[in-house]
């Protein structure tokens, strides 16, 4: 409980104070700190007295990740482990970048909005509503495309160049579930996908083969 | 532009007012009007004035649904649209019924937790997180099972049993995005399916013979 | 501070990342962790690696709760409390039974729409909205009622048989305010009670020893 | 429809322009237009071009209400429906004065805080926990008092001199729920309000004589 | 940690219990405690067993604050720090006193609207909207003015008396940057102030004299 | 109102629905509508059955914006106005561009955080906090810098190449108000200007004729 001392005397305020006195800018910002205990709101802040610069900032979001996957696929992340200053503010960033005859796989962002910037490349990119309509397009550089929370979503990779995209989301920590690996690099019994997605029993076999799950 | 004249006058306030006037109970509920454009916090209000008790209440949510389906399984719901009085407020109703052998096929519920209570019968009932985490459970009679919004879940019933379960919703409009209605009841091409899933695309065919899908 | 070693470690993210390897699923859920401190959000989150299925479950809501009491109505409650998995995620349920003759007293929820799902006999329920309009209706097996949040309400039994409700709130940890047992069973004084409700001081002294008040 | 047309001009934009040219301002705020559509999240906007100083501003809230009424007590509001510009930004003001022996009631306010600045005398003021804990203090000039939403609670000014207070409220349309007007003014069956508040009949026909109710 | 057991203890809740047992009034209010740690929504909660009256309530809002400096302003603040009850709640006041040739110079709050009240003498106030529309007016006692959220405003006596106003709001911790402060009572370099606001440089640095900056 | 109708035929609900019915996606998105009444929480929405992809795209963000301006900067925005399906969901992009020499000159956004991503050059950027501290640093490509909501910042390239950079927003129609416009392009008098900056009056007019201001 030591370090918390330093926050306390920290905290200290007066009722009265003078517009020409410093007053600490406590809720300009909450930096994470990811020593403390974390909410449903997000980290606890670090001393504001403890933060700097580099808190807001990170590099190499545009350094290429690496590809070399089942997708031929590979993401560059600015979350809010990354950026500490991101924390309790509902954004962070990626950089995507599919392979030739790569995918960004079927899956959703359980609590937030995607906005793609492609930086190079060209895409089919498409998104499913909740009564199966396709919203489907192929975009290039330069187009945005937007993918509203919680819904599937793919990218696909049919040209013969690298595909590059920002994709900017409204949480500073999106979590990402992609449909195959839930069900196939799990621990999910063959009974039950078999069961919930009418998969014939065959086929799931294979996946898990492929995504290396058991159950 | 006639019907808003009531709500203009409705809506005629003063600065000055005494405890013992009457005052209208503006924005105790907002209760949906249907025929009034609707927006991203839910649907226009009705005219408080035309409000009644019917509005905040319906009947049958209890009578059995329609099981005569692929599934042997169906919903009977108690949203919005059914209980205009519950737009804005956050929350809705439904009873789920499963067939011994059936299913609710693999799904999200792209905005909004569910909490089951089980009223009868066993489930089978599972949630997967985002790192691929199975959390399955079997359910009886007086069992709550919570699963947190956004995340691909599923119910079996492998007894020999109707299950009966009353599931409520944190948004007053639910979604639901059926994984298998989204790839295989859509128009979704077969390629991209086979790209983005890696199902093989005579699973593909089959699958969307069985739910009617093209593309 | 100890135990807060695992979880530092656990979160110890990198900025560069493939598709294929794992990554820990921080904001799917965040369940409740009642050794760390609570804030205005909720409770802090239990490390997620500590989390298992029945974080997630509780059993026995739909128990007879007792109803020995003087208003011959109880409740199971499936709160927060009971179902850490619920912190932060604004829903929650509870089994209301009223015995013939008794009553649901008057009372609000100060931050929680509720849902009512009749599941056995017949009630009255009423609430009242802030320009003192009463919307009351009957109701009986499957019907659905729903209370705006913070609104005065009342469920009247006035059949013969057991009522049994399921009642779903807007709130992971509803609050409930008796407005008997606020003025009653506490220490408020009965000149204060008298001046601020017009009941006549016999009738609240009468009250206090019903409720066993002091003040 | 025809007075939209200046609004959709108005909302022309263009995906390209510099900074020197000038933007509308579109959500610096969202002024009340009552003679559209209001939705959960409060009124429309009115037409940005037509905004001007005075939506902004109210005058005469410190002018004394009138408080010739049961209580002794009155108000003065500076709600959304005095100043359009307060629309959407969640707060409000009102004055409230209370005579030697008067009250402000046992209420609640369903969805807003209050602050109290005690202008001029005294006043004692207290609200009750849901565990029925009474919070309860005597104020004075200059006090600040703060009651949680939707908590019970009053105020007595059991001095010799009018008391005036500021209060600020944590929402932009503040309802007030007056348990006395909830129960004795309304058409609440005398049968109903026995039943769910042991009040006895005798003493619930006296309070409806008091405040003109009827049921 | 010891500290604590105690709150364990009181969180301990049972799945089922009676309306005529007493029950904690967990999220009645968060009253901040500033021992804990704190994040994004607030404070962390004070243990309710500890909380009492005095955490809603601070005296000498009304007692004159200083204003001799150079703005000839002052402010007497009811916070989070000096009512831990406002934590959460999103509420807050101030007294703001501006003497005869004083301003409140050009300033904004972040992240939280203001409404003004003149409680005596006279004031030109403004705000300014993202298109350069000014939006000012002479007010005086007993006028009310909102400031909505983000936007640059300004305070002017130009009368003959010290002018009063309590000011509300919308955060129960408001944070105020004011643009002369920031720019030439920081240790923000010359070079890029006049780079980024096209002031003279012998300016910037006549005011950063007067301001005591560096830089 | 005739455009009402296929949006209330669209509305009609059923109660009873199996799960092989279509149901109509009414909540997965709200694609602004620009020629019904807007609000609070934004646009009202499109009816859904006129939604096509294109609502959820735009192109051109990567052209290079007109730099001809006093600033040497410029931007592309893709915000609400560009791409109707980006409303209500609290994200936006834009491109800016800054010339060598130029600048984004000191601004805040009211109600936003922005996220910027350098593609090209090099720039200063930094933001100062309430209390006056300066958060700055020199990034170049690849680098990720944060600006919480609601405080003042500003870009400087004093390098000799073009900089681009792209800024997320948390807000799907995030406003700017730069402090040089908001003085010296509006038509604030003089008086006040110098007043609440201190600026020389002098400084002022020069400022006011470089930026074409009046008053």
């Amino acid at each position: 409980m030591k370090m918390m001392i330093p926050i306390i005397i920290f905290m200290i305020s007066c009722l009265l104070f003078s517009f020409s006195s410093s007053q600490p800018s406590m809720f300009d910002f909450c930096v994470a700190d990811h020593t403390l205990p974390f909410g449903p709101a997000g980290y606890s802040c670090k001393n504001p007295l403890m933060v700097n610069v580099n808190d807001f900032s990170s590099s190499g979001i545009l350094n290429a990740p690496n590809t070399d996957n089942i997708y031929k696929a590979g993401l560059s992340t600015a979350f809010v482990d990354a950026i500490p200053g991101l924390n309790g503010l509902g954004i962070s960033l990626a950089r995507v970048d599919v392979q030739p005859g790569g995918v960004v796989p079927l899956h959703t962002h359980p609590d937030a909005t995607e906005v793609i910037t492609m930086l190079r490349g060209n895409l089919t990119v498409g998104f499913i509503s909740s009564n199966n309509t396709v919203y489907v397009k192929s975009i290039g550089t330069g187009d945005v495309f937007v993918i509203p929370r919680g819904l599937l979503h793919f990218q696909v990779n049919s040209g013969i160049n690298l595909s590059v995209e920002l994709s900017a989301f409204s949480s500073s920590n999106p979590n990402t579930q992609i449909v195959d690996e839930a069900l196939f690099k799990s621990n999910l019994a063959t009974k039950i996908i078999t069961a919930t997605t009418f998969i014939n029993p065959i086929e799931v076999l294979r996946l898990k083969l492929l995504f290396k799950g058991s159950g």
